[in-house]
Order: C-alpha cells, then structure tokens, then sequence
C-alpha cells in the first residue's frame, strides 16, 4: 500500500536500470539478474519500474491476466469485458511453497464439492508482467530451474497432484543475488538474460544525495512524488515508442558478424550470448529511437548480455564486466 | 500472569534501555538485537518495556490490532468499537511452528464449513507492537528471513495452501542472542537497525544491589512495583513527547554528511547504515527534546546503529562497538 | 504399582538427596540435573522422592491440577470439589512426542464434533509437581530447550496446529544425565537450578549394603518399607516445617555480598549463580529451622547450586564440585 | 502453442539428427542421450522431430494410445472409433512428481465414488511416441532407472498405492545432458541405445547463419516455415518408406562378425554394443534404401551406438567418438 | 506353523542355553543379549525355548495376557474365563512399526465411530513371557531404548496420538547380535541382564553332528521331534521345580560379598553387575535344587552376568567373557 | 505379452542355468544371487526360467496360491475350486513400495466400509514360486534383510498400519547385481543359497551365436519359439522327475564329512555352507537321476555353494569361485 519511490529518482545505477528498461521494451530478452551488496536499493528499483511500467488490457477476472477470451486456458472460468490493469509485477515471498508458484489442486472445492479444479499460483498472476525474487541464491535449485524453466518456454506445465495443467506464463524474472552468499550454477546463470552489478556509491556526494531523497521520502512522500511524477512519465513514454517502432528495427548482417565474433573471442559457451546480445541491441535502438542495430548499441548492452557467460579465467584478474568490455574494444577496433 | 520488573529498575545496561525506547519513540528505526552473555536480564528488560509502553487505540476484536475500520485486512469480519489496549508485545514461544507465525489456513472452519479462510498468526498479534523473539540464533534461519521480511516491509504476505492473503504487520523485531551460539549471517545482522552487547556487571556492588533489588521483587512483588511506579511514569511521558516532536525534528546537511563520512571511514557495506544512523539520530534528539540532530546525537547512537554492520578486521582486536566509538572520534575530530 | 524404594534407605549420595528436599522446601530454586554413571540408583532415588512428598490440594479432575477454581486454564470445564491428591510426579517417557509433552489439539474432538479443543499435555500433569526426565542428553535439544522454558517461566505458551493456549506450569524439573554420552550446552546447564554428581560407591561395606538392601526390599517389599515408614515421615515433617518457615527467613547484606563474591572469584557467567545460590542457601536454612541465611548454609549449596555454571579450565585438573569448594574456602577465609 | 522450429533448418549436428531419425525408423534401437553444452540447440532438436514425425491411428481417447480395442489395457474404459493422432511427444516437466510420470490412484474417484481407478500418467501418454527429458542428469537416479526400465520392457507396471496395474508404455527416451553437470552412471548410459555429442559451431560464418535463422524465425515466423516445409516433407517420407523396408533388411553373417569383432576390440561391456550396432545399422540401411546391411552403415552408426559403452582409458586422451571411429578403421581394414 | 527344533537337540552352545533357563526361572534377570556369527543357530535356539516353556493361565481373550481379571489394563474390555496357553514368544519382525510395537490408536475404530481407543502391539502380547529381536544392533537405538526400558519396567507407557495409556508389559528380551555390524552403546549392554557368545564349532564331529541332526529334521520332522521328547521333558520339569524353590533360596552375606568384590575388581561401573550378578546365581541355585547360593553357583553365571559391563581394556587381549572367568579365580582364590 | 526367449537357446553361461535348476527341484535350497556386467542375459534367463517350469495346482482366485483350501491364510475368502496354473514369477518392480511387496491396509475397504482388511502384496503372490530382482544391489538395505528374512521362514509377517496379519510365503528369490555398484553385506550375501558369476563370452564364435540367435528371435519369435520347443520340454521332465527322487536321495556320513571338511577349510562362518552344500548336492543328484550323494556331485556345486560365503583374502588374487573349486581338489584329493 505504501507508494514506492519514483524510478528516476534513484541516484546512479545506471547498468541496472538500463537492464530493466530493456527488458520493458522486449520482454523476450529474458531475466535480469542484479547482483550487489546489501542496501544497494535492488528491491527498491525492481518496485519503482513496476510503478512506472504502461498498463495492459485483460480479461477482467481472468487469472491470467489473458488478453483476450482466445488466449485463456481452457480450465479458465471467467468471462469479464476487456479493462485496463497495471503491469503486474509478483513478488515471489520468503516461504512462498511450491504449490503456491505453479499453482495446485483446489482444496476447497476438491473437498467441498470432490472436484479437481486448479487453482493457478504465483506464476500465472505473473503472466504479462515481472516476477521478482529477493535473493535467489536462497531459493533451491530446483525452484529456480523450474522459474527459468517456465520463464523461457512462456508456459507453465503442471503434472502433479493429479493434475495434467497448462497456461501461459510469459513474465520477466528478475532475481537480485548477493555474491557472497553461495553461488548459482553456470547453468543457471547462462539462462537469464542479463545481469548487472550494482554497488554502494564510494562517492560521498553521491551518497549523501541518497540519503537525503530518501530522508525526503520517508519524511513526505507526496511531496516527492509529485517532484518526481514528470520524470517518470517521460521514461513510461519512451518505453511504448520503443515497443512501437521494436518490430521495425532491423540487425544488419554486419551486426550479426559482431555478435558472433565478440563471443567467439570471449569462449561464450553456446549461442545464448549472440542471441541474447543482438536482441538486447535491438532494444537499446529502440529505446533510442533508432531503426538499425549498430556497433554502439552492441557495445553498450554486451557487459549486460555476457558478462555472467564467462568462463572464469583464473589469470585474469579483472571482473567480467570489464573483460567483456576491454574484448570489445579488441574486436571492434 | 506474573507482574514485570519496572524497567527504571534494571540496574545499569544503559545502552540496551536507550536502544530500546528508541524504537519506541520511532519504529521505523527497525529492530533491536541484544547480545550477551545467559543470565543478564535480556528477556527481563522487553517484558518491563512491555509494562511501560503507552496504550494504542484499536479497533474491537481485530486480529490486527487495526486503529481504524478503514485499516482493516479485507478478510476480517470484526466490527467493533475503537478502544484501548495495551501495546502488544507479542513472544515467540519455542516450538511455534510457522503457521501460527505467519497465519494459515483455518482448519477448524475448512472442516467444518468447506471454506477457505484465514487464521491469522503471531504476526498479526504483534501488529502495532513488539515481536520478542530470545535466543534468535536458535530459529532456522529461514524462518529469521521471514521475520525480518515483514519486519521490513510491514506487511505480511502469505502464498501458501491455497491461500493468498496479505495484512498489515508493523512491529518492532527484539532479538536476543547469545554470541556463542552460533552467529547470524552478515545478511541477517544487517537487517536489524540497531544491535547492543550487554554483560554481567564486573562491580561487585552493583552485583549486590542487582540481587538485592531482584530478591525484593521475589519476596514482596506488589511492594517493589509501588516503590518503581513513578520513575517508570516519567518514562513514558518522555516517549509520548518524544513521539509528538519526531515530525519536526530535522536532519541538517551537516548531520547527513556526517552519517556519509563515518560510514564510508567504518567501510560499512551498503547505505542501511546511514539511513539507521541518521533515524535512531533524530529519535535520540527528539527523546530529548530537540529540534534538530547534531554530532552528539549522532556519537551516542553511532555505535548501536553500526557496530553490527562492520566487516571483521583481524588486526584490529577492539570489540565493532569501540571500533565505532574510535572512529566516531577520528571523523567528528 | 510397584511402590517405591523408601527414600530414607538410600545409601549415600548425600548430595543428591539434599538438592532434592531443598527443591520440595522450593521449587522455585529450579531444575535439578543429576550426573552419573548407569546404575547408580538416580531414578531410584525420583521415584522415592516421589512417595515421600505431602500431598497436594486440587480441584477434582483439573487436568492442570489447580489448587483453586480460579486458578483453572480458561478452557477447563472441570467444575469439581477440592480435594487431596499425592504431590504429582510426571514421568516423560521415551517416545513421547511433542504433542503429548505440550499438549495438542483434541483429534477425537476435532474429528467428531469439528471443534478445536485443547487437550493438555504431560506439563499440564505434571503443574505443581515434578517432571522427571531419564537421560536428558537422549532427547533433542529443542525439547530440552521447551522444557526448560516453561519450567522457567511457569506457564506452558502453545502457539501450534492453529491452537493459541496457555496454562499454568510450575514444576520442578528432574534429569539424570550420563557425562559419557554426549554434553549439554552450556546454556541448557545453566538454566538448571542445582546440579549434583553421583557415583556407585567404592567402599566395599557400602556396596554390599546397597545390595543387601535391594534384595531385602526384592524379596519381601512390604516388610522392607514398614521398617523404614517413621524415618521417611520425619522426613516428610521436616519439609513440611521448612515451606512454613521460608518466606521468614532473611538473606542478610553479608551474605548477599558473599555470594556476590563467590560468583565473581569463579567467574560464573551472568547471575542466576548468585540468585540461585542464595535461594537455596535460603532453603536449607528453612529446612535447618533458620531463619538467617549464614555462610554455613551458602558453603553447603554452593557446590550444587554454581559448579554447572562454571567455564572449563584446562589447567585445573579438579572436579567442577572440588573447584567450588576451594573458592568458598578461599573468599569465606 | 508456438510453432516449433523446422527440423531441416537446423543448422549442422548431423550426428543428432541421424540419431533421432534412426529412432524414428526403428524405435526398437532405444533411447537417445544427447550431450552437449548449454545453447547448442538440443531441446530445438527434439521439438523439431515432434513436428515432423508421421501421424499414427490410435482408439480415439485411449489413454496409451492404443493402435486396435484390443491393445488397450485391462482398465481403459474408453471405447473409441480409430482416428489419426501426430506422434506423442511428451516431455518431462521439471518438478513433474513420480504419480503423474507413472501413473497413480486416481484420487477424484477415490474421494467422490471410493473406488480404486487407475489414472495414467506421462508414460501412458508417450506410448507409440517420444518422451523427452531436458537435463536428463538433473532427474533422480531411481527415476531414470524407472524410466529406462520401462523404455526397454515396452510395459509399465505399478505396484504402489495399493494398485497393482500395467499397460504399454514403448516409446523412445530422449535425454540430454550436460557432461558438466554430474555424470550418468555406466549402467545407465549402458542402456541408452545411442548417443552423440553436440557443441556450438567453431566456424563463424556457420554460428552467423544459426543465428540469421534464429532471427529469421523469430521475426517472421509464418514466413520461416514455410520456407522449410517442402524439405521437412522429404525427410517425413523417406522415414515412412525406411520404416516399410526395415522387415526385408538382412544381417549377413559378415555383418554379425564385424559387429562383435568391433565391441571386443574396444572392450565394450556386455552385448548390448553388438545389438545396438546391429540394428542401427539396419535402420541406416533401410533409411538408405538398402536390402541388406554392409560395412558403410555400421561404420557411419558405430559411433552413436558404441561410444558411451566404453571404460575410460586414462592413457588415451582422444574423445570416445574418435576411440570408436580409429577402432572402426582398424577392425574394418 | 512348522515345529521348532527340539531344544535338547541343540549341540553344544552351553552358555547361551543356561542363560536362556536361567530367565525361564527367574524372568526378573533381565534380558540375554546372544552375541555370534552368522548361522550359529541363535534363532533356532530362541524358537526351540519357546517350545519347551510350561503355559501359562490367562483371561480367555486378554490381549494382555493377563493372569486374573484384576490384572487386566483398564482399557481392556474382555471378560472371558481362565485357561492355559502357551508361553508367548514374540517375534519382532524387520519392518515392525513403532506403533504395532507399542500400540497405537485403533485407526478402525477412530473411523469408524470416532472413538479415541488403544490398539495393543506386540509388548503387549508378549506380557508374561518372551520377545525375541533378530538382529539388535539394526534396529534404531530409540527403539532399543524403548523395549529396553519396557522390558525393565514392566509397564509399557504410551503417551502418544492423543492417547495417554498404560499396561504389564513383563518379558524377557531376546535379542541376537551380530558383533560385525555395528556395536551397542555401553549403556545399552548394562541393561541387557545376561549377554553369551556362540560360534560355530571348530570340532569336525561336532559339525559333522549338527548337519546329521538338521538333515534328519528335515528330511522327517515328526521322527525327529519324537526322539528328543522325553529330553525336552525333563528340562520343562526342572524349570517348573526351580521357579517353586526360588523364593526360598538365600543369598547368604558371604555370596553378598562375593559378588561386590568381584565387580569392584572388575571395575565394572553402577550396581547393576551385582545384581544381576547375585540374581543369576540364585536362578542356577533353584535350577540346581540348591537352597543357598555358593561360590560355585557365581562362578558359572559370573560371565554372562558381568562381561558386557566391562570397559574396554586395550592392553588387554583376552575377550570379556576370559577376563571375567580369570578375575573370578583371583578374587575366589 | 511378450513370449520369452527359450531357456535351452542361452548359449554358454552354463553355472547360472544349473543353479537355477537345482532351485526348481528344490526351492528350500534358498534364493540364487547372479553377479555379472550389464547385458549379461541375466534377465534373459530368469524369464526363460519363468516359462520352462511346470505347472502348480492351486485354489483358483487364492491371493496366495494355495495348494489346498486347508492352505489358505485365516484372511483369504476365496473358495475356489482347484485348478492348474503356470508357476508364478513375480518380477519386484523398480519403485514398488514397500506396503505393496509385503501387502498393507485395504484402502479402498477402509475408506468405503470402514473395515481394516488386508490387501496382499507381492509377496503372497510369489508363494509356491519365484520372485525375481533385477539389480539388487539398488534395493535398500532394510528391503532386501526383509525380503530374505521371509524368504528363509517361508512366512510373511505383517505388522503395521494396525495389521497383524501372516500367510505363507514360500518362493526362491533370485537377484541380479552388478559387482560395479556398491556390494552387499556380508550378513546378506550368506543368506543368499546360491551364487552365480556371468560374463560376456570372450569367444568371438560364440559372441556371434549369440547375437545370431537373438536376431532370429527378434524377426520372427514364433518360429524361433517352436525351433527349441522340444528341448526346453526335456528340462521340464528333468525337473518333474528329480523332484519325485529328491525324498528318496541319501546323504551318506562320507559326504557330510565331506561338507564339513570344506568348509572348515575355506574358513566359512557359521553352517549355513554345509548345510547349502549338502541340499544342492542332493538337488544335483536328484536332477541327475542318482539315489546317494557323491564327492562329484558336491564337488560341481560346491562354488556356487560357498563362494559368496568367504572372508576376503588380500593375499589371494584369485576369484572366489577358483579359491573353492582350488579348495574342494585339495581336501578331496
């Protein structure tokens, strides 16, 4: 109930936020992982893009957030008029069971009435919006296979319990994850889309602006909405105009020979890295205005797109981040 | 059943008292983690808060202590009228399992009645209050998420056997642990605002007078609590002030720059760190009745709101609290 | 249905026996943890304690055997005169589980009229009385951990199976412990009023005696425990005379100051040492027919009420008791 | 729902598409296990035989898809006319619980009518088709020993919940593995028919085309299909004609001698090798239109149907694929 | 259904055949501990006693066997008459759970009538006579403690389901070991009464005889059985006349002393080799038809009483029984 | 549904077939342990096994194959007439769970009626024949002690879930295990009656025959089927008559002696290896038409007798079964 803080007030971040635009304009990029300390305003910034995020349309009542009788599930019972919702954006809660995400057997009416009806979970409240996990590295492995799982294939598939269920859950994940608290496996890793680092500010006037937005915001909220409403609203209007002019945008083969070269020269395993990399350009042109994917949209998301696909060089001691941004200075020089 | 000890009564053990009736002049501070050895008053000192803290206005019968209808969780069927209780202060028995911490489903009416509804938990008892958990390094670490969680957000979101249902769940989380024990995650640590070690006194007339006064409470209860009354009344006057006057109390720039320099000199990780210090600063200033927050409020509550967020240095073998205190005396030279 | 071994024919183990009585003159003064080899008579020495103890007043059928009508758990039903009943002694047996110990919901109830009732557990039994557990370093340390708790604190706090209960639980707690299997947390000792070591005996006559007594209450057990009725019933007097007299008896400064001492010359942790010492110094004075306590009296518990709290100190090859001992000679001299 | 990428316009990894094919033709030849690194396509693969696979007649609305009434099972109730279906290709959801993989009590029925029905699982539904498990090595051992229990005996039996049930369950097991995620035990990888291994392209103008036609598909995809329809047509019919032909196809005893000279050179366990190698030969030859089995065939399947039914030898540093294929080079010269 | 072996018949293996009457006599011994090999015969032993023990009187139906209606547990609702069966010998299969060892709550009856009544297990069957556990050491230690402390009672306690119930549970514990797989914790020896040690023979004819006579069982059971029936007789007699004469056999305060000093040399920890020690020897006594226990009588049984009490003595090579028998001849010296 | 390949048509592996014979002449020899690599034909043979054996009367619809009505178990309520059925193998599932293999409360009768019935399991159905375990070693421990512990007394017994049921169960187990994976203990190896060891044939010829013959199966099953028609009729009548002899056949002193010397030579534990010895000597006899066991007759089934019964022997390279055979021609030299 409490209002979150404005996205463009959040001080610096500017990886993170990018990340997150990106996958706004084409949710198809996959997740985004956001890896950092404590207290560096991961969750407040997954919150912010959700109140900034344009509306959809849906079925009203359907508990998929359908967009149209068509695309319900057949177990659907619901049949609403078309209205206009929030994107949402699921929190995935600390204790949150199995059944709750993927949605279970409906007890009530199995015991009432002897039916077995399904009862959709988290992941189907999530279809056509975000679905945020504070510190992945917490939840067990297999959870976070099966959220990657269903978040790639854009279905989520239910046989247990006696239930043989399915129905789109087309969401992106985001996860914020503390290094030092174990890590994820490659394979997990390589199946997000993106991933950045975010940081405390060292700067000192940097963080004692933070500290004074927030002190702002603690001490009168609407007040610092209303500062920052402006701000927000030109953000949400350059992510529909993307969205638009997004299946216009084209990837010269130029480009495609940039991909590939790039994750050559990085020993990306797989293919993920090109795909990902050339579709993340994609959107940063977009997002730009632009209607050719170039070299500077590449260079610019291919940190963000590669740099949790590396193998770990243990000679080099710099961060992934930066191999993979002094391996495109290299390759597109 | 049995009466408290009056908390003016406790001898010594400063530093647990201010941290303690700080969060009761402003919540928002977080909770409060009290270190130390077995034996040296720490569930003594919460139940005499407990008995001193003033009374809140609720609504009737609400399982959340809701102050007006309008607060209400939407599956509460309570209507009564408003009236007075005493703050809660809620105690984690040993062995509560986490359906009566968090709520859950209730089975009585599932039974009897086919329905799906809500048994609120703990969590809903200790809205508006204190959650008292001893020993916090002996519950599951999971389940210490989950408090700190709700502690956090003040909201307490449940997705489990088929329910979905969310209430208010502000309360202010008193841990006590003892070091020995196994220690918390630097994670965990960080989530508390603020932390205090306590120990037995090491002067033996304070030693004599702490059993003194405990066998006169033992021997004639009623007569004890009469000799403590009024102290522990102007107590509590001073919250109520305290809390009347948080609103106006401000945080000048140098104060917040402050907060910024000592935190970034102690290498404290994230900014949780400056914002703790600058909220327990203002709730100092205010218990004491000024208007804005300076270098003293700060130096006196520097060391409950950092000493548990330092990383360990093992060259430096000054306990974090005088770590702090050294540092305090190094920035604010 | 056997009776008991009288506990006036005991052999030896003094110690044992006076930490018992001074518990049946107190029962405030805690728990009683009894260490020592197999076969050295500690259930023996329960079970006779048992039959030895003045019999209680109760209301006919409270399950939580209140002494009043207004005493009763608010959801007693019982409605019975009062009446007299032997002083309880609850055994907890191997393999009670949780639910028998604390008490749980009524299944047949619950089953056949779909109603939540409560259905009170062995601390429910064992209110007023004793509890005695065999081999205490056999049952998990969460059980041990409840127990302690609600010995401690007097009331058993059910917070499970969406039950929220409460009754009174004021018992003394008895374990018998085997050093050689596994230890108890430091915490768990010190939570334990006294404790006291028994060994089987090593002067031959003794033994044989231990035995000859045995095989005469064996083979013709009422004859045996008519010899010994008048002894056990002075006994009995006595205890009696002591719970008089107690609430007389004064701690005068000197000896507050003494066990202050002796605490911190032993440096014990905390200070249940000194509380718990001059308790039962109190103790055995009632039972002595003093009404000031004495150093006599405090050099006599000294040894059961401190050596469990004490920290291990390698270079001290003595016993725990020995090291005790020592101290007071040294601070009383 | 969404149309699966055409099999023809996979780019390279001729050895897993020949293994897949040589299943089509000849189910008996078993399981396939595709290793290989994340992002090489391998799920892409399957879907994409899915697509393309001939339709087969079953009993309209058997659970196991049963060809005539008389091959359903004992416990279908379902009395259909025959009807054509596409090929099953089940795929093993993760998190997919033992009940819905084998079958189970079907609960609705036993709750409303208490009667005992069997409800069918997965493995009925992959009867006559494809079951495909993606990361074969993240599943339970015991499930994959069920699993290829089942795939070999053709027939499902359950002996569990109180039932006591079987039906046919001949279908071809594909699994597909990463080599560095925890390794197959020998008796399993033993009991896969073939297996090959698939990695991304090395050559830069091959990744480029990969992802032109991933983008391709993306953008348009109607349009990409299309494109690709008349060559995946091609390939549907040469696998209809091989499957014809296979009964005519003859071992010569030649044939028979080379297979078994070729597993004892390479020390292959068992004669599972010399079976595998005998009938992939034939489905190869039947594919190729050829009446008879020569030296080309079991030299081009020796690969797929030996290399991972080899010990590890710790001096030969070559992969196993490279070990067969020398081997075969020696034996056949 | 298939007739024991005689007990007569049994070759060699003297030890564990005395311990076995001993019990017969004396049930108050304790239990036997039969420590061996594989295929020493230690079953066969356990069913040939049961074969030869007199019956017992009991109410007509008690599921508790019991002797006289008084005797009857409360719970019991049979009223039959008295009549002779024959002793009970309990089989304690692999597989038995803890409910159907220690009773439970009638499941049927719950259902049915929703009553809350107790279903005896097989300690209850067992009351007055033999339980008999194949393989001690792999039953889980809480369940040996469990039948330990039972069989030591003589009261099975069941706090447990919501049932709080108790009934005679007097038998003699049984159970066989195999030293090889894993050991006892020395705390469960001491409550075993008497422990023997068997071993296959090493003498060629006495092999050579146990095959002869196992042959000719099963070649002609009913042969065999009719050979060896007067000998089974005579030790049937033997036992009925030792249990008359038992309560008038004296242990005079020489054999007291005997056996005191024996264990004090032994150093065996607690009284209960004493005991134990003095119990055997009166049983022996009676079976021998002697009135007064003698050196002779402690000697014989002082091994099977006293040499699994003994700590470990790495210097010392000799087995347990060994060391016994030669501290005997010291000390009777 | 499939027809097994004809027992006479396994080409070589000529110990595992006698040993699986000797058990059809007599089934109290105790099951066979065959131990071999995968693709063995170690399935092969026991389903070949399966179809060779002559048929057993029972009471038709009996869940335990009675022979007679006076047979059938107090619960059974059939009362069928007689009639003749192939001698059941019952296969142990992978994933059979334990209430299914020992039989457990009737679900279904208990949900519906209310009444607490016994559901056989698979087990009962394995009375009077085989019950085949593929892979044994992957069985739990405590299955495979059960599952030979009722193997040996030829009774189940239930007691769980409030059952306290028994039927016969008298069957020859036959398990396969791969010596790769993990071993059995010894404690079961001895329990096992006969052990087996196959191996690939290293013969190339024979190789080819065996895959030629499987070929042919394969093609064309039926022809294959009558081919060897005839000589798997000549092993049944072997079988018929050997049983008929077996009574009759003699085990002279000589060759007791015989069986004694051995043992005691190879050092085996207990007697079970006389005892297996001299029943599979008399079984070998028996199935070879001669009255009286002889020295040639131990000396062929001596290793699968003893094998698997003795001690490892670091200094020893040779297998176990070339250590026995080594043995029997020094002590019968």
């Amino acid at each position: 109930m409490t209002q979150p803080f404005p996205f463009s007030a959040i001080v610096g971040q500017d990886a993170m936020k990018r990340a997150m635009l990106l996958t706004a304009v084409d949710p198809g990029i996959g997740g985004v992982l956001v890896f950092g300390d404590r207290g560096t305003g991961k969750s407040t910034a997954v919150r912010a893009l959700a109140a900034l995020l344009p509306p959809i349309t849906v079925v009203e009542g359907s508990p998929t957030n359908a967009a149209r009788p068509e695309d319900q599930a057949e177990w659907e019972t619901v049949t609403g008029a078309l209205r206009e919702v929030p994107t949402p954006v699921v929190d995935l809660p600390l204790g949150a069971t199995e059944d709750r995400v993927v949605g279970a057997l409906d007890i009530e009416r199995a015991l009432s009435r002897g039916e077995k009806a399904f009862e959709p979970g988290l992941l189907a409240r999530a279809n056509r919006g975000y679905l945020y996990i504070d510190e992945v590295n917490l939840l067990e492995d297999h959870v976070v296979d099966l959220l990657l799982d269903v978040a790639q294939s854009g279905r989520n598939v239910i046989e247990r319990e006696g239930l043989s269920v399915r129905h789109d859950a087309r969401f992106v994940l985001v996860g914020s994850g503390n290094p030092e608290e174990g890590e994820l496996r490659p394979q997990l890793l390589d199946r997000f889309g993106l991933s950045v680092e975010v940081a405390s500010p060292t700067d000192i006037e940097e963080r004692i602006e933070v500290i004074r937005r927030r002190v702002a915001y603690e001490q009168n909220t609407q007040a610092f909405l209303e500062r920052w409403r402006t701000e927000d609203g030109k953000v949400r209007d350059a992510i529909l105009a993307a969205r638009r002019l997004l299946p216009e945008v084209e990837t010269p083969d130029a480009a495609l020979r940039d991909c590939a070269e790039l994750c050559l020269a990085l020993g990306s395993d797989g293919l993920r890295g090109e795909l990902t990399l050339q579709r993340a350009g994609r959107a940063l042109a977009a997002f730009e205005g632009a209607r050719v994917v170039d070299r500077d949209h590449l260079r610019r998301v291919a940190p963000m797109a590669l740099s949790h696909r590396l193998r770990r060089d243990p000679l080099d001691e710099a961060g992934s981040s930066a191999r993979v941004a002094r391996t495109v200075d290299d390759v597109f020089a």
